[in-house]
């Protein structure tokens, strides 16, 4: 599968969000100040107020843009005429690549969400139970037409994003096997099995 | 299979572990201070140095109670009689139930184990990755003779290791499979595939 890269321009506020995500990833929202921000990006605190309004302006706009990512790819993925074992192969391999190429933004939606401001932190919880419940629907009905073994559709999903998010050891790792191979391996493990 | 308790008397230096693993679970090691401990002890924070050091004490007896528990499993694995994949199923079970009856213990482990004091954090380092090699070296050996699919052993680790954390999300689901079912999902998604 070709990288897939979110839809970006290099616009000084997208630098700053970039910067942002490095910062919150290293350090978690809480401990980044805007004084870090600035001094990562190379201006200075004030100027940062003409392009974002706060420290949670960033992280909703990050938390968002990945959540939105994925619900707009498993909406494609749910009207095309694969069956389910396809369905969940291409989920994967998306989820896999979209980790790999926006790997801060990932981590950092993943990790700091709850630090979401409401309205956003109610809104954020519904998206991502509903896209929960979505990928679960298509393993129940590949379970239901046989093509699944019977397993609870729900576990199924918990256990598939969990072995996702492994990846974030496969990126730290200094001896790492290619990206194609890691979608091969995940695909593997995860859909046909471990057995021979 | 049974539960597995971790062998432990309700001595108070017990019941003080367990009151701080609960502690660093929900406020992190860092966050947590003695006098917090104190209170949910009930006792006064003087007295708390009768049975424990300091705090990075009890985070060394979480971390290396777990690793040892996990590394004496795993020895018992390697020298019984089974071939490859019922070594990794037994092994993944008794991740999973460990986890469950261990809960907050193998989270703190999992989670704040960066914060151990030299030398304990070297050498819980090497464990770590001595268990991972370990397991890699099973995955191996039954790719070798092809009872295990060709995959890279341990990227296999990678993904089990973190499918099983998923039981994180399932122990604060309020909609619970039981555990039984769990560990037969789990068991099931990661060995014998998805797939039918």
């Amino acid at each position: 599968m070709p990288p897939i890269k979110t839809n970006r321009n290099s616009t000084k506020k997208e630098v700053i969000i970039d910067k942002a995500a490095q910062l919150f990833m290293e350090k978690g929202f809480s401990a980044t100040s805007m004084r870090d921000l600035a001094e990562k990006v190379g201006v200075e605190a004030a100027s940062l107020y003409n392009h974002i309004q706060s420290k949670a302006e960033i992280l909703q706009i990050i938390c968002f843009r990945v959540a939105n990512f994925l619900l707009e790819h498993l909406e494609k993925v749910e009207n095309n005429k694969q069956g389910a074992i396809e369905k969940i192969k291409t989920i994967l391999r998306f989820h896999l690549w979209h980790m790999i190429n926006n790997y801060e933004e990932v981590q950092v939606a993943d990790r700091e969400w709850r630090h979401l401001p409401e309205p956003y932190l109610s809104n954020f919880k519904v998206q991502r139970k509903n896209y929960r419940q979505r990928l679960a629907a298509i393993i129940e009905k590949g379970v239901r037409c046989k093509e699944v073994k019977p397993i609870d559709p729900s576990t199924a999903v918990l256990i598939m994003l969990h072995a996702v998010s492994g990846v974030e050891s496969w990126h730290r790792s200094s001896q790492k096997i290619s990206a194609d191979q890691l979608e091969k391996d995940i695909v593997l493990i995860l859909v046909e099995g471990l057995k021979n």
